[in-house]
C-alpha cells in the first residue's frame, strides 16, 4: 500500500507558497504507516497535470491531489482526474442544489461559473468541505483510490483530519505509527536534552526532540499492530519524561501552552485579565483561541500609547516619565493595574520595543517585560529577544504565558 | 528554456520538513523568467531517485536536485545523477585533497565515508560550498545542465544566490518574469472574476485569481527582457483592473488590509480605538503586526465577561439583559465606549460567537457583529461566518477592518 502526492498550483512552483498541506498529508502517512515513495508539482495546466496523474497512478496506489478546485477557469484538478482515470465529469446534481442553497443563504449572487464545483468524474464521491464552497471527492476505480482536497489551508485540514483520515485508516487495515508528543515549556532545547538523554537512545518507542519557538517537543514513537498496543508501549516512556523533567511538562499532543496555563487556572478557581503594549493583543488573542476561556479569562486592555497605560490602567504619570514606557515599573503597574479594574485574580502584562523601530542603546529592540500579579504579589521578568518584529512579539507573549504558569502553579 | 527540480529526502515525504529550498528555487526561476512546469520529491532511494532524473531529463533542460550530498550511505544524490546521465562516477582528487585539509583544519576525524563527497559524475565541476563539507555539482552533458546542491539552507542559499544563479543567468540569455499582485477585500472571489472577465483572457501580461480568506489577489504578470520592460507592460493592466473594481482594490504587493487601513486612517489624520469580544484582542494584534501603529491606534479593550463589556466599555445592563451580548445593539454600544473612552476618532467593535460552544438555534456559532462608531454616526454589520473557531474570529477581524475601511474612505 503506497501513496503518492500531486500538488496542483503554478503558484507553487513559482515558489508565491509553500506547499504545507503537502506536509500535513505526509504526516498523516507516516503516522499511518503508509508508503509515501513520491511526490509531484505541477502547475495550472491541463496536459501535465492529466500525464503527472497518470504516472502518480501507475505506480501508487493512493493518490492526493491539492488544489484546482475553485470555480475559476485555472481550477482543472476535477477534470485532469477525470482525464487520468478515464471516468466522465457529471453534474452532481446534490452538489449544485447544496451550492445553489449556500450562495442563498449567504447572500451571495449567484454566477454560473460556480457550476464547475458541482461536477465531478462520475465515480467519485463528494467530501463535505464544512469551510468552502468546493467539496473534495473521493474517486475509486480500478483499484486505486484518489483523494482531491481543496489548496486553503483552512478547508484543507479539517477535510484532512477528518473524513480523509478515516478513510486511509480503513485502507491502511491496521498497522499503525503512533506517537505522543510530550510539550516542555522554560528550558532550551540542550538543557532538555541533556536530562533526557539516556531516554533518547530507546528504539522502541523512540523519543526525538524538536525546537519549537519558545518551547521543546519531545514525540514518542512506536509502531504496533494497534494504537492499543502503540500506547502501552508509549505510555511508561511519557512517565519516565515527566519524572526527568517535572512541572516543565506543561502538555501533551495538541495541548498548547495557553490551553494548559487556562486550565491550570480553571482547576484553582482563578480569574485573569491582561495589559498589552507591543503586542497589541496577541496576548489576549492566544488566550481566546482556547475555547471556553471565558470561565477563567475576564479581558484585557490593550495600551498602545501612554494615555491609555494611564487613563485605563492608572499607570503613574512619574512611572511614565522617569522609568518609561518600556520598564519594569510599568510593566508592574500594567499587570496591578489590569488585575485591579477587572477584579481579577491574576493581572498579567506586556511591555517592551517590537522594532523595527524605537530601540536605543540603552533600550534596544527586543527589550521586553513581562509581569504578573497575582494573590501573593508581582513578578517582573526582563527579557531580551532576538529576531524580527514578529518573532518578538510571539516570543512576548510565550514568556508572559510561562511566567503566568510559573507562578499559578506555585500558589 | 525550462527547468525541473528533483528535491531528495525521506524527511520530506515524511512531513518532517517543508521543502523551502525548492520554494527559492522556484523564486528564483520566476525571477529570471526560466519556465518551470514540474517538481518531484523522492526519498533516499537510487532506484527511484534514477527514475525521476531520467523523467526530468527527458522533458527539462536544467534539473536541480536539492539534498542527498552528504556523507552518509543514504546520500545517493551523486549516484543518482550519474546512473540518470550515463556518466562514470569519479573520484576528484582536487576535491579529496580540499576535504582532508577542511578535516585537519577543523581538527575532526577523517573517516574514509568522507570520500563519497569527493566523487562526482565524471563530466561535473564541483560548486564550491563555504559552510559545509559537501561541493555542490553543475554537471553538463547532452545539452542538459544539473544542479546539485546540499540540502541544509545555510548551504543551499548562498550557493544558490551565488554561483549557480550566475550561471542560470548565463543559461537563460536575459529574460525575466515580473509579477505584481493587486489586492481586493470586500467581494468574492467570482465577483471578481465577473467584473474583469475581460482582463482574465489577456496573455501578457497574464491576470491569476488567488483567493485568500477575506480577499482576492490578483496577479499579473509579463514575461520581458527586462523588469522595466515588464513593468511598463503590467501598469496599464494594473490601472484597468482598479477601474473595474474601484475602492475594492485597497494594495499592491505585499500591502496587508491592516496596513491599508492604518494608512487610509493616518492620512486623514484619525486615530482608532477597538473592543473585541469574540476575537480577543485578534483585532489589535492585526493593527500591531504594523510597525509604526501607534501614530493611529492608541489602544483596545478585550471585554471577554458581560462585566468587563458593561464596566470597561459602558454598554447598559438592559442591552446585555434584553439583546444579548452577541447583538446589533451591544457592539454598537462598545464601538461607541471604545471611541469614547480612548478619545478617538473610531472606535470599532467586535461581538459574536466563535464557537465550538455557545451557540444555539437563534444565534448560531458564527454568529458574528461588528460596529464602527465615527464622526458620521455608527454602522453596524451583521455576519454569519462558517467554519471552525480559528477561521470564524479571522473572518470576524477581516470584517471589521473591511467595515472600518469603507467608513474611513467616506468621510
Amino acid at each position: 500500500m503506497n501513496a503518492e502526492i500531486v500538488s496542483v498550483g503554478t503558484e507553487i512552483l513559482l515558489g508565491q507558497i509553500v506547499d504545507t498541506n503537502a506536509q500535513a498529508v505526509g504526516l498523516l502517512l507516516a503516522e499511518l504507516g503508509i508508503g509515501h515513495t513520491h511526490r509531484q508539482t505541477v502547475g495550472d495546466n491541463l496536459g501535465r497535470l492529466t500525464e503527472a496523474l497518470r504516472l502518480a497512478l501507475s505506480r501508487s496506489d493512493i493518490v492526493f491531489t491539492i488544489g484546482g478546485l475553485g470555480p475559476t477557469e485555472d481550477d482543472l484538478t476535477r477534470d485532469g482526474i477525470a482525464a487520468a482515470l478515464d471516468d466522465p465529469l457529471v453534474v452532481d446534481e446534490t452538489l449544485e442544489e447544496r451550492l445553489k442553497a449556500m450562495f442563498a443563504q449567504r447572500k451571495l449572487a449567484w454566477v454560473d461559473s460556480q457550476l464547475r464545483q458541482a461536477t465531478r468524474p462520475s465515480c467519485a464521491e463528494p467530501i463535505d468541505n464544512p469551510n468552502g464552497t468546493a467539496p473534495g471527492l473521493v474517486c475509486r476505480k480500478g483499484g486505486k483510490t484518489v483523494f482531491a482536497l481543496p489548496g486553503p489551508k483552512n478547508e484543507f485540514v479539517p477535510m484532512l483530519r477528518g473524513p480523509v483520515r478515516e478513510e486511509l485508516v480503513r485502507l491502511a487495515g491496521g498497522r499503525v505509527i503512533h506517537s505522543r508528543i510530550v510539550r516542555v515549556c522554560g528550558l532550551g532545547e540542550a538543557l532538555v536534552e541533556e536530562k533526557i538523554r539516556h531516554l533518547l537512545s530507546s528504539e522502541d518507542p523512540t523519543v526525538a526532540p524538536y525546537a519549537k519557538p519558545g518551547e521543546v517537543h519531545l514525540r514518542v514513537t512506536s509502531r504496533a499492530s494497534s494504537v492499543e498496543e502503540a500506547e502501552a508501549r508509549i505510555g511508561p516512556m511519557v512517565n519516565r519524561i515527566c519524572d526527568a523533567l517535572g512541572h516543565a511538562v506543561f502538555g501533551y499532543d495538541e495541548t498548547t501552552l495557553e490551553a494548559a496555563v487556562l486550565e491550570c487556572l480553571r482547576i484553582g478557581g482563578r480569574t485573569l485579565a491582561v495589559a498589552e503594549s507591543c503586542t497589541g493583543g496577541g496576548l489576549g488573542e492566544r488566550l481566546t483561541s482556547v475555547a471556553g476561556a471565558s470561565s477563567v479569562f475576564l479581558g484585557g486592555f490593550v495600551t498602545y500609547s501612554n494615555e491609555a497605560k494611564a487613563s485605563l490602567l492608572g499607570v503613574s504619570v512619574s512611572t511614565l516619565k522617569e522609568e518609561g514606557a518600556v520598564s519594569a515599573k510599568c510593566a508592574e503597574e500594567m499587570a496591578i493595574g489590569a488585575k485591579a479594574r477587572l477584579a481579577a485574580d491574576y493581572g498579567v502584562s506586556i511591555t517592551g520595543i517590537a522594532g523595527p523601530n524605537g530601540g536605543t542603546a540603552e533600550k534596544p529592540v527586543g527589550l521586553v517585560y513581562v509581569a504578573v500579579a497575582g494573590p501573593d504579589g508581582c513578578v517582573v521578568e526582563e527579557h531580551r529577544f532576538r529576531g524580527i518584529r514578529e518573532d518578538i512579539r510571539r516570543r512576548a507573549t510565550q514568556a508572559a504565558l510561562v511566567l503566568l504558569r510559573s507562578r499559578a502553579m506555585a500558589t
